[in-house]
């Protein structure tokens, strides 16, 4: 694996043709916007590419989509977004030992392609295409930009998270005035949800319990509650984010009952490390985001979690 | 009145002390980041100088706050993000006739002061009194980034809003670059919600109606509701926005008993317009965003408004 620079990634671009735009599985806003943004800059210079996922492209990033051409032989492969190639899922065995060129911005980059280009100060890899196709000197048109922008404002929980500085801004910036839909974007990414992800929040704060003097918050979703709201995974994502929403909420915790397993999600204010709790468990994660699993019944689930809080609030 | 530009602004500044910055009623994010970030930016200029509301700030805040200087006599008043005298509440009869410069980005501004520094095109004050700021040539500190940020991001609810402009981000940017603590500021801001809220919003959702085929969603907020709950009126305000983010959702409409009445709020996606609905109800408002009043009993608010909405959707 050789680290390249803006240049160098450019130029591999433009000595070759073909291209193959690998996209992570579950795929995301921003190696969607990645993998659609680059598409369309090759396409503008010449070349030949499609973008493959292993499963058919979710309906709500129809907006940034962009037309593959068909070809299936002498392909270079370009991976985007993709820490690690087991996130290609299924589309592993036939590229991950075979890409050219990931464009990355995680710090934790495996490093199997053979050329990385990896901004790990980043907040979105659709910041470095940004960069990659100004390299290229391709004009940014605002299909492009609407694209990129979404990858930006998606791994930035619409700027919100710590992830974000000052170049994040500047870019999205950028996009707008060479035609980001950003409105759109923003409505569909942010302020659409289904009636099911209502129900299910209704169901969730219905039976939430405060716990700590108001300092935890323990939210549970059973499968009883996804049967009976009709949500689905992407729902029960973003309930994760409401117990710590709540004033005087340090640390929010929200179970998801699956076949024989309690997942557990904790979401923490400084200086609670999330990490910390869920290592004790076998988890772990990042500082105010971190996740572990319990073999045990939810009241059981509940009360092991109680027991370690303890220590932190009592 | 004159309008004056960045450096008339600034001279008037120069040449005057002790000078009182007066916020609008109800104050938000962006009357009360000019106001801070300009008050720091005087102080640094050696200048005395205090901010002034009709109310005490709201203890929300109190991260962007900063200490006012002790003086009654010999003002100078400078009015931000202030469009019409009136929003100047119970402060209007003693300060509005003597304004010598609103700082603003209303297009509506009536132009009560003495100088006006309009930008008609900004999201926020807070990007004009950042002009200013940088005009007067002071250095801008991390308090007064974060003051500054905090109102560009609440006058675009966090970078969403079609106000939103290149030069919005560019700002932004900027001031992350110098300091501003975004992430505090947002979590403030955004990610911050009464267990109160929570509560008023699952009767919401409990009650809510769903009408003509999925494209109208109705939610009745009724002084019962307040009560039991213990919410507020700002609970009330971040509800509105509830209904049309379900997704088919075209109209959202929220009613909220008062005394006598009932408040309509009806927030729409392109192309209905809100405005146009209300004003066959006495109202008025943005296309996406617009009120009315009714001074009929529930029920009979909701059917006036079906009977309007048939007329759209049948």
């Amino acid at each position: 694996m050789k680290r390249v620079n803006l240049h160098e990634a450019a130029s591999l671009l433009m000595e070759n043709d073909r291209f193959v735009i690998v996209t992570h599985a579950n795929p995301d806003g921003d190696t969607l916007g990645s993998g659609f943004g680059l598409l369309r800059a090759l396409k503008k210079l010449g070349k030949t590419a499609k973008l493959v996922n292993e499963k058919p492209i979710p309906e709500n990033f129809s907006f940034i989509s962009a037309q593959s051409d068909d070809f299936d032989s002498g392909e270079t492969v370009i991976a985007v977004d993709i820490a690690d190639k087991k996130l290609m899922g299924e589309l592993e065995e036939k590229y991950a030992d075979r890409t050219l060129l990931c464009i990355d911005h995680h710090p934790s980059n495996t490093g199997y392609a053979q050329n990385l280009l990896l901004f790990p100060e980043a907040a979105a890899a659709c910041e470095v295409v940004f960069l990659l196709i100004k390299e290229l000197g391709v004009e940014i048109d605002s299909e492009t930009a609407t694209a990129l922008y979404t990858g930006i404002s998606t791994d930035t929980g619409c700027f919100r998270y710590s992830n974000v500085t000052a170049d994040t801004h500047r870019y999205a910036g950028e996009l707008i005035e060479r035609g980001a839909d950003h409105v759109k974007s923003d409505t569909l990414m942010f302020e659409t949800k289904s009636m099911s992800y209502f129900v299910l929040q209704r169901m969730a704060l219905e039976k939430m319990e405060v716990l700590f003097g108001g300092k935890v918050a323990v939210v549970s979703l059973t499968k009883k509650m996804f049967e009976e709201s009709g949500a689905d995974e992407s729902c029960a994502d973003a309930i994760k984010s409401i117990p710590r929403q709540i004033e005087g909420v340090a640390i929010g915790v929200t179970l998801r009952e699956d076949d024989d397993v309690f997942h557990v999600s904790l979401r923490t204010h400084a200086p609670y490390d999330a990490s910390e709790i869920c290592r004790r468990f076998g988890g772990g994660g990042h500082a105010r985001a971190a996740g572990c699993e319990m073999k045990l019944s939810e009241e059981k689930t509940k009360q092991e979690l109680i027991n370690v809080l303890k220590e932190y609030f009592q």
